[in-house]
């Protein structure tokens, strides 16, 4: 005991964690490691709430370790750096995704792919190297390895760039990768809430035109005049989807309750590709044909790596690409849950953590 | 009827056709279009028998047209030259396959991907533009616009070159459209059959690492040996199986009968593509998270445009690239196909049209 209490000297975190599958948060107070001498201790500022989080609080995804304290949309101020540190300053704006770590050393670490490491450290649910479970975002500090932050660059809102670190990237990512940025493209969204609305607005300042596909109607004047979609497409609309088969040249579908794949694969020209951010509970349905006959193809992407947030992180500032908060308190993010389960969000929550959290210690 | 004449000017025709879906072929005089100002008549050589000849006989697709006389990978001589023919001369030796007409306007076929039009015109069982059924390459004769033809170096064996027109393509053109053709590449082929063993020889050729996954263990010999691939897995063997995950840029599936794709997923590297050439029947079950984890694709593809057609056989000349065969008689046809339906054939039926079919007139 005393070996390992020099070896991984603590410090009191706080934050809000659930304690079981009813997934109810509630105040949790526990150890975070020292600050090692490549990593930075981080007081978190903002943290956004992902679907992921929800999943994860109700173990939905079976692999929930409790207690568990979620968060990876992530965007502190720097307190404190190891001496090693080269990238970081203290008091410098950085951010922290999904991942804090990775093997370093497999074909996906070494060409900035650590999204892609099968060993890569979630921030929150995650068994660190040293064995210790790690805790997310919607705490007073995080310590993450200096490789897996990125700079904040002072000219983004802090707390509307939190939601980039998880569904910025997610959308980013598959839009570079896959060819589909840029003009003269046409992207299909399919959903439009935490990470849409956000894909829209990148996929705009790429210069694509955007045609939202979602299943709720009423949200076609947000799609068109609050992002800057070209179109909307009422997805159980028959005449509408029939109407635009074949005219996009790629699809991000960000759903993650199972769907139909097929009439998607339809809106796609030849050579078209449907990327699938969600990973729904249910296998989809699909006939080889539907493929063949236009050389269609079928991804999936999950969020980007470091260097390519940083990128994406960048691209955001320079063109003032920012989510759509709702900014709550760390009181609040019990309702939060309950109305993001219901869908009822405009269109990400944000736990403004460092003016509310303090005040919510027992 | 006589402006008919005088537009369509015919001349006699003689093949082989099914006469409804039993599927069975025996001797059929027909017409053929004059040969127009910018189509050269062929004499046919050598016709391979691709499986879809016996889908399309059969009706298994349910939109064949009777009678139907099939064969879409056909060498020949051209006998004669419309006035504007500039690609052919009068004994060049020729190549026919899947289409013989397209749009020529729409996308596809501006970017060369004709065989992507959704106007192209099959080269059997598909209506002409001018109303008309067309007949395949069990027959004497066929008249093409020159822009549908290839043509077939003299260094190619005639015969073997026959199924390059349609399996060899098929297999060529996604190695390279999708990036998988070259040295540092380890390419899965599935199935070992008319497509996969002319796969293999091209990926030997564009130097990667070749991997064929079949359920038939007794084909191991022939695919090392002769075929010259690196590796062979069982397909039903859960050890090898496992032993293969994540260890393929790339899969070209050419299996046609309804099959579990989750494995060939699990085959792949992150970023890895998996291909399929086979219009099952049946459709796939897949979990979007298969896909999510390494940013893996699964995709189409269908034949090859006419310039990469003749690239595709340039390329096979140049490396000695052919198909194995086993050159049949018009009058075995009907044998070949019984064979070919349970998959007894090495590995390529070819007819020797000019030699055979003539003695088979009534």
């Amino acid at each position: 005991m005393e070996r390992l209490g020099e070896k991984y000297q603590s410090v009191e975190g706080f934050g809000w964690a659930a304690r079981d599958s009813s997934g109810h948060l509630s105040p949790f107070v526990f150890s975070r490691r020292e600050t090692g001498e490549e990593e930075v201790r981080v007081k978190v500022l903002y943290c956004g709430v992902c679907h992921s989080d929800l999943h994860c609080l109700k173990n939905e995804w079976h692999s929930s370790i409790y207690p568990l304290v979620p968060g990876h949309e992530i965007v502190g101020e720097v307190s404190e750096i190891g001496r090693k540190v080269s990238k970081f300053n203290i008091g410098d704006k950085i951010g922290v995704g999904c991942i804090v770590d990775s093997c370093r050393t497999c074909e996906s670490c070494r060409e900035d792919q650590e999204n892609y490491c099968t060993k890569a450290v979630a921030t929150y649910n995650g068994v660190h190297y040293d064995g210790t479970v790690n805790y997310g975002g919607y705490s007073d500090h995080i310590v993450v390895d200096e490789r897996y932050a990125v700079k904040i660059p002072h000219t983004l809102p802090l707390a509307s760039a939190a939601p980039l670190l998880c569904a910025g990237i997610s959308m980013y990512s598959p839009m570079k990768y896959f060819g589909l940025a840029g003009p003269g493209k046409h992207i299909g969204i399919v959903g439009l809430g935490g990470l849409g609305h956000i894909g829209v607005r990148f996929a705009k300042a790429f210069g694509s035109k955007v045609t939202v596909v979602s299943s709720t109607a009423g949200k076609s004047k947000d799609a068109l005049e609050n992002f800057g979609a070209d179109g909307f497409l009422v997805s159980t609309d028959e005449d509408q989807m029939q109407a635009a088969m074949g005219t996009m040249d790629g699809i991000i579908d960000t759903v993650s309750v199972s769907h139909s794949i097929l009439p998607l694969v339809g809106l796609l020209k030849p050579n078209g590709k449907l990327i699938l951010l969600g990973a729904t509970d249910k296998p989809f349905d699909l006939h080889a044909f539907s493929l063949i006959l236009g050389r269609k193809s079928i991804a999936g992407s999950a969020i980007g790596g470091i260097k390519e947030t940083q990128e994406m992180i960048n691209f955001a500032a320079e063109h003032g690409i920012k989510a759509e908060i709702e900014t709550i308190s760390m009181e609040y993010v019990n309702t939060a849950m309950d109305r993001l389960a219901k869908g009822d969000v405009r269109y990400r929550f944000v736990i403004d953590i460092a003016n509310t959290l303090p005040a919510t210690r027992p």
